[in-house]
């Protein structure tokens, strides 16, 4: 086979890329000035491959400060000489410990990771037993014993499409469809996953502090059905610490590729 | 039942604990000079309930700088008058986020977690794959693809009872049993557990060193048969990072227990 022919200096290609991260030590993913964010290095990295010129690096979900993922995906466009696999290698060696960039490839011009998602998926860990020091960083711990069973029952009310503004901020169009929410343990450890089509902010949070109480047996499914067809705020709009949760998987649509997620 | 009966001040009671704890802040295990040990810490808190007074907490295992420890074993004597219960509470309150302790209880007064262990399980836990955040501190991460069928021979050649001075430090009796080395794959993640009566200064993470070129394909069997007779440090002496291991559990002997581990 001929070697990828290296385009002129001056043509911008289109990639996307598969993105993990520890959030602990980042302000969230997007960029703000004078914090430290997983788009400001991603963006960072970018620029010092491409003669200091600074360019958008554009994610799937905006995660808040504290949240990790596993599967972010990001698109961005690249002006310089390096191949795709030469691309993702540079890149990698470049960002720090706690973010790493794995399967870029090209995309279309257009590509924007946010409009091409089909749907994403979150995974809440809670650590269900006592203190754990190892699982500090990506679990929160939860002493008293969750009922898991009847957290998957209140879990099931919140599928479907609805609108979701007890779960969310109130800028932004409130209705989202969740294809599921599974709530399953092994051992003292507890995941809660959800699958939505897109989520509102801070929505996966809220829904997890709803499902913890669910689980401490203060509200029940009922108590759930109600609180997402009031419109106020469900419990007032506490949320679930950050640092239990994670971004997964985000699918892509069919004209843009396959999955990106989870090993 | 009638309350536990709250013992004068001037009594000194002996306990056993298990200690979990993420090892990447610490200086290892023991108590040093000017850094931070586990062993320091722990001493820290007991001093903070007796009135000032420092006493030893003996652990199972010295650990050393960035080992972890899911199942540590501790003994000390108290002298205050909490009850057990309390005493537990009270110090895991006191210890900061990545340490905790859990399961105190009374032990016999002569009661020292190093004689009274009967085995020690170690984890050595390798990402085989691409770079990866999340897994950063607990994980070696290993691109190239590891023959873990060929590793898992080549550890069997060292269970039973030998010299292990190819493995460890040379001031120590180097004659230890190896119970049993298990190397096991699910996905991109490889652990390998060692299990012994007690091990050598590193021996662990020099067994680790010697496996893991052994998954690489750059020696074999016979080659660790030859480096387990040899009169000379394996590999040169060569260590895998210590970010990779766990104390996962240590068994005490029939008289003093049952066994402290992972849940």
């Amino acid at each position: 086979m001929a070697p990828e022919r290296t385009p002129p200096n001056e043509s911008a290609r289109r990639f996307r890329a598969r993105v993990e991260y520890d959030g602990t030590d980042f302000f969230g993913f997007q960029a703000q000035p004078g914090v430290r964010t997983v788009q400001g290095e991603l963006e960072a990295a970018l620029a010092r491959l491409s003669n200091g010129e600074r360019r958008a690096v554009d994610g799937a979900g905006r995660t808040d400060a504290g949240v990790h993922a596993l599967g972010q995906v990001i698109g961005f466009t690249y002006t310089g000489r390096l191949s795709a696999e030469e691309l993702g290698r540079a890149l990698d060696a470049l960002l720090p410990a706690d973010v790493a960039i794995r399967d870029l490839r090209r995309a279309p011009t257009a590509f924007h990771p946010r409009f091409a998602a089909r749907y994403r998926e979150y995974r809440y860990t809670v650590w269900n037993g006592p203190r754990s020091p190892l699982r500090e960083r990506t679990a929160l711990g939860v002493r008293a014993r969750l009922d898991t069973a009847a957290m998957e029952r209140a879990g099931s009310v919140l599928e479907g499409r609805h609108d979701f503004s007890p779960f969310g901020a109130a800028d932004q169009n409130p209705v989202r469809t969740v294809h599921s929410v599974r709530v399953r343990r092994a051992g003292s450890l507890v995941t809660i996953d959800v699958r939505a089509d897109a989520f509102l902010r801070g929505m996966v949070r809220r829904i997890v502090a709803v499902l913890l109480e669910v689980g401490r047996g203060k509200m029940d499914e009922t108590a759930v059905r109600e609180a997402l067809a009031a419109r106020a705020p469900a419990l007032g709009g506490a949320s679930a610490p950050a640092k239990g949760l994670c971004l997964r998987r985000v699918v892509l649509g069919r004209r843009t590729g396959e999955a990106y997620g989870d090993d």
